[in-house]
């Protein structure tokens, strides 16, 4: 038996830079496929298309809902370098785009080159004294793909006791034990309740316009410790930004987005 | 007298989402054009083919170095929508691409939505009281076009002698006085010196992979203080992470970039 997300993001060629990659069920909130799943899904395509291993950075435009279905992504190789090479991406549902990416790919390891972290991993209690994400009234149909556990001070949001912190932390598994590689790290990073969600409340959809994703490390086996955090709320739009540990105390992405705000807290 | 910067980033029509977009010389490091002026040059036949005002959320890969000579822009719209417009931009110089860009336009209210700011501007002595950016032995044509002025304690880096903290802070101002638009902030967010050069001393060429510059609010009159930082080096790879400020202490955007880290630095 494959692994769930292996298959929820199979790319099979078509010729000419086009991959066959249906959008799976279960990989949603309320319905729509998650922002991060279709990262990985054109991610995965990107990098069959160029030959290389692991996404260095990837951006990409959220354009249009994405439901479950047939769908396909579109690769263009724009620079072929010996060390990296630049991709875009772009996936296709019922001849409509939804999602338009553009990444750099190549090898990571994170042993190599000078190093310094001033940064360090999320304070999380352990694993397994922390609540699985709560659904808040969402349909977060990725939770029965995923085994998200939550800082239990960051889960306000769900009862509508919001703590007016923009922080989320937790820890991302996925439920099969598929080990996260660097596109699963590529959900991971927008797997979580929105941040500004234990800031305002629950006041609507807050659509992601543009998230970007540098994948800093190959993770350990391991569940991805997360921290999000939000510093700029206003004219109607928020950034979120992520940082992903592995088991082994290791950056291993870190992650910024750009949504709409819910106008409803205006 | 037009400014400068506008005669640098202007974008003539050719047609077929073609510009001419000739890449001016003295906004340059080393003789390559900087790298948020090529953003610059991008955004600026990119949001006339889609016909919106700011760049909200842009995104750029750099492919190989550019010159000044002539260079030409290719844009598409890959989603014109009510709120906001998703664009590509592609510079090319001598029929070779340097440079490909995914952005989305629209309008910019900072006083618009819910609001919620806890980041600050950076502690900046006076304008008059910082000193120009020094050039560290490179050739900083960027130097003949704008006044930079640094943090005193951040100059570090240019007498060999770096203080081990990845931060540079500084004013951002056209020498001509051009008032500072959203397409000035572009420029503003890789104008400055790396901040690794404080951190492991300048040890090479530092070359920009992807920027990234969300746009949070139009400037209003005045110089720019900008902070930049960086938490990850490892792998060969840093992010470079900038707050841009406006004259009334209001965040007017927010970059980040990966960049490659200067091996020699092992």
């Amino acid at each position: 038996m494959p692994f769930e997300f292996d298959t929820a993001i199979q790319a099979t060629a078509l010729g000419e830079g086009r991959y066959n990659t249906p959008i799976i069920d279960g990989w949603d909130i309320n319905g729509n496929a998650n922002g991060g799943y279709l990262m990985a899904i054109a991610a995965n395509a990107m990098r069959k298309e160029c030959e290389r291993s692991h996404p260095v950075s990837i951006t990409m435009h959220y354009l249009s809902p994405g439901p479950a279905g047939p769908a396909e992504t579109r690769c263009e190789v724009v620079k072929a370098g010996r060390r990296l090479a630049t991709v875009t991406g772009s996936i296709s549902r019922d001849g409509r785009e939804i999602a338009r990416a553009i990444g750099t790919f190549g090898e990571v390891d994170a042993a190599l080159g000078p190093h310094s972290v001033t940064s360090a991993p999320p304070q999380m209690p352990a694993f397994e004294d922390c609540p699985s994400r709560p659904s808040g009234g969402q349909q977060v149909g990725l939770s029965s793909r995923l085994d998200m556990r939550l800082h239990p001070d960051d889960v306000g949001f769900a009862t509508d006791e919001p703590n007016g912190v923009a922080l989320v932390r937790g820890y991302f598994v996925f439920k099969d034990n598929r080990p996260v590689d660097t596109i699963g790290l590529l959900l991971a990073a927008d797997a979580f309740p929105p941040v500004i969600f234990n800031l305002f409340g629950m006041k609507g959809w807050v659509p992601t316009i543009e998230m970007t994703v540098h994948v800093r490390a190959v993770p350990v086996p391991g569940p991805i410790a997360c921290v999000f955090t939000s510093r700029i709320s206003q004219g109607g739009y928020w950034e979120e930004d992520g940082e992903l540990w592995d088991a082994s105390g290791t950056c291993v992405a870190m992650s910024r987005q750009l949504a709409l705000a819910p106008l409803a807290a205006d």
